[in-house]
């Protein structure tokens, strides 16, 4: 049974759900910041059995070109780190040559905007039609 | 015809050929550092054509059950940003709890450690068998 992790749950907007992951979207507006949640008790990727990180895989690429085409980016930085929460999660973030943190990583920062309950539900959209392509 | 970059050739101790992909260890011996750099024009991991792609999932895979299983290591990170390198690379990190930036991500930090030719040597060895596995 599958139990989103409290911190996950506290700093997204659920978005969806794409076969057997959840996605997610990070509360901080400065960035395109996408967060998709295995179903899985795994903490490492590579334990995934391989039909489930070959679905991962797929919708890994469904939302890079989602985001790459829907909302101008420059950069996507796709990665699984864990550290801090165990549950295994992969960000995928469209990032920008003039956002906040630009060329470093985004982890840590300390700036954050708030999206709009609209822009939430446009993205909710948008995103909600990748479980069908 | 690939040419690596400049600066991960700098940054870097070559390991091995593994398949359409060059993999690299990154220099700073504070973390288990790999890089896999696939052979592409592309610097989107989802413009990579689906074969590559799952090539580079396979050697990820295995990079990583052999930096969990070789090298004692608390948690894997494995990330490709390429915010300040374009050319597409994966990084495949294996982090400790004690390591120096534990528990941030690594990239931009100050701390640095030198390998010694025994230890490149011994990793080059290891990761030559994964071509083969």
């Amino acid at each position: 049974m599958f139990k989103l992790d409290s911190r996950l749950e506290q700093d997204t907007h659920h978005l969806t759900e794409l076969g057997n992951n959840t996605l997610l979207l990070n509360k901080n507006a400065c960035f395109y910041w996408f967060i998709l949640v295995p179903h899985t008790a795994e903490t490492e990727l590579y334990k995934l059995p391989n039909d489930h990180q070959l679905e991962v895989l797929d919708f890994i690429n469904k939302l890079s070109e989602l985001i790459d085409t829907e909302f101008n980016i420059d950069k996507l930085n796709i990665a699984t780190l864990g550290n801090v929460v165990a549950q295994l999660h992969i960000h995928i973030i469209g990032r920008r040559h003039n956002d906040v943190c630009w060329p470093n990583p985004i982890w840590g920062t300390s700036e954050f905007s708030n999206y709009t309950d609209a822009d939430v539900e446009l993205i909710k959209t948008l995103t909600t039609n990748l479980s069908t392509m």
